[in-house]
């Protein structure tokens, strides 16, 4: 099935010269959908995954269901201040602005096998911060899936563990 | 399975007077979660629902893995200013502040019967909003779910349909 032509670009969005890839006609769509969550769950049956980390928020709509599929918890990575217990968290910056990642520290269990999962991998700021979080909490990084990968913007150098990327743009 | 036990209450977030139920815990348990869905996802199977609605961000948490068990497409409610293409919205007021949610427009099919997911039913005020622009966009609501409700606050008296909670704290 051909997800990649189900993507909208959208030139200039949020700012001038970035092109923001829209995958919500790809989520309303059940058959893309639920080949979607497949081809991004199917590569880490095997791995002795034990935690599915979404970052938000729409890391939670590929996270949820892939974590559902694999049988496993679901870890929320969310904006600052979003979240009412202890927190831990890490700062970084992006391409526009500055940012921080946090997750309550109760739902980090030290040795879990933690496959992260985003819808984009541009940088990696936002996924090397959610590494450098998870690692302080004792967590082991597994493994990390996206659905589409900026390839030309090199964020894959910058993770550690099995990359793995559905649709990539190589320019 | 107790998932109740599981909630966390935190007093006085994110305002005075505001008791905050936290399902991360519940989330991040693997069998609670799977558990969770199920109890979520078993009283629409056989309602002809054809689309799930999720609302930003923790609705996307619950209505992702539902919409996978269902085998249909998701549709993404967001806070104002989160999607890069054409948009429709509702202004609504929350016990703390106005808000607004919005949809692309073009995921949504007029006749689709939609089923509207959130984490928690309080006032009601977020759903209603999601029900008026859904309404006005030719989807038919067929139902909502959400993972706590609290029924002291007649939330469900705004909204039209089935209206299936999985928690009810009536005081």
């Amino acid at each position: 099935m051909d997800l990649q032509s189900r993507i909208r670009s959208i030139p200039d969005y949020p700012n001038p010269g970035i092109t923001f890839f829209d995958i919500t006609p790809v989520l309303g769509d059940g058959a893309s959908f639920i080949h979607l969550m497949h081809a991004l769950t199917d590569p880490f049956r095997d791995m002795g995954i034990t935690k599915v980390a979404g970052i938000e928020a729409r890391g939670f709509v590929l996270a949820s269901a892939m974590a559902y599929e694999l049988g496993l918890g679901l870890l929320v990575l969310r904006k600052s201040g979003k979240l009412p217990g202890e927190t831990d968290g890490e700062d970084y910056s992006l391409e526009y602005g500055a940012s921080r990642i946090e997750v309550h520290r109760d739902t980090v269990v030290p040795g879990k096998r933690v496959l992260v999962v985003d819808d984009l991998l541009a940088t990696g700021g936002t996924a090397a911060a959610a590494a450098r979080l998870l690692a302080r909490l004792g967590a082991e990084l597994a493994g990390w899936a996206f659905m589409v990968e900026l390839a030309f913007l090199e964020g894959r150098g910058r993770l550690d563990g099995d990359v793995f990327s559905l649709i990539r743009y190589d320019e």
